[in-house]
């Protein structure tokens, strides 16, 4: 997900052509591993919905590498920005971004209980 | 995502632990890839929400195996639902599955905006 501000065509309530299906595969590549999934969720906890790189690493049981690249991932996804301040960078989640991924899922208003039968 | 019946935690809403963020991960690695996404788009456009298995190769200009595989992966997943009828199976979208993906991403209501100063 390039942050052309045009993410995300929905799935399920139009036939998703071949661009978009390759920019919504990236964005949810983002988020389809339990690391990035457990720093978008705690990050998502703090009460500013921001950390500092600093405080990252220990509540995760992940090496400082490893953090230092899903944080990337989800930067570069869109998920989060970043801003340094002094010498530490913070992360603060981006609420509409994460928005437009879930309304990438939006079922359309006739579909959304399950046909049974034909 | 393992058809337990208790998908999908919310990542933004609590703090997500290493089980969950496991599960969520796989059911988020189901749709990210784009030939999964246009099925998944191909399907939800039928009037029924399903599809023939045999109507399914010619539309997306994917192998016939590449196809087989990826409709493994979103069944495995849950998100559709399979059904012989004589010699052909076919697929449907299972709305529920995908509300309850498309749910773990909802944000906390304290967060539906961004913060850009502390």
């Amino acid at each position: 997900m390039k942050q052309t501000g045009r993410c995300c065509t929905s799935v399920l309530r139009s036939r998703l052509g071949r661009h978009d299906a390759d920019e919504l595969a990236t964005a949810f590549k983002a988020v389809a591993d339990p690391g990035r999934l457990r720093l978008l969720s705690f990050i998502a906890a703090q009460p500013s919905a921001e950390a500092c790189v600093c405080n990252l690493v220990a509540p995760l049981g992940l090496s400082q590498p490893t953090v230092s690249h899903h944080l990337k991932v989800l930067t570069d996804a869109g998920l989060l920005a970043r801003e340094r301040r002094g010498t530490w960078m913070f992360y603060r989640l981006v609420p509409e971004r994460v928005e437009a991924l879930r309304q990438a899922l939006a079922l359309p208003a006739s579909k959304t209980s399950t046909r049974r039968s034909a």
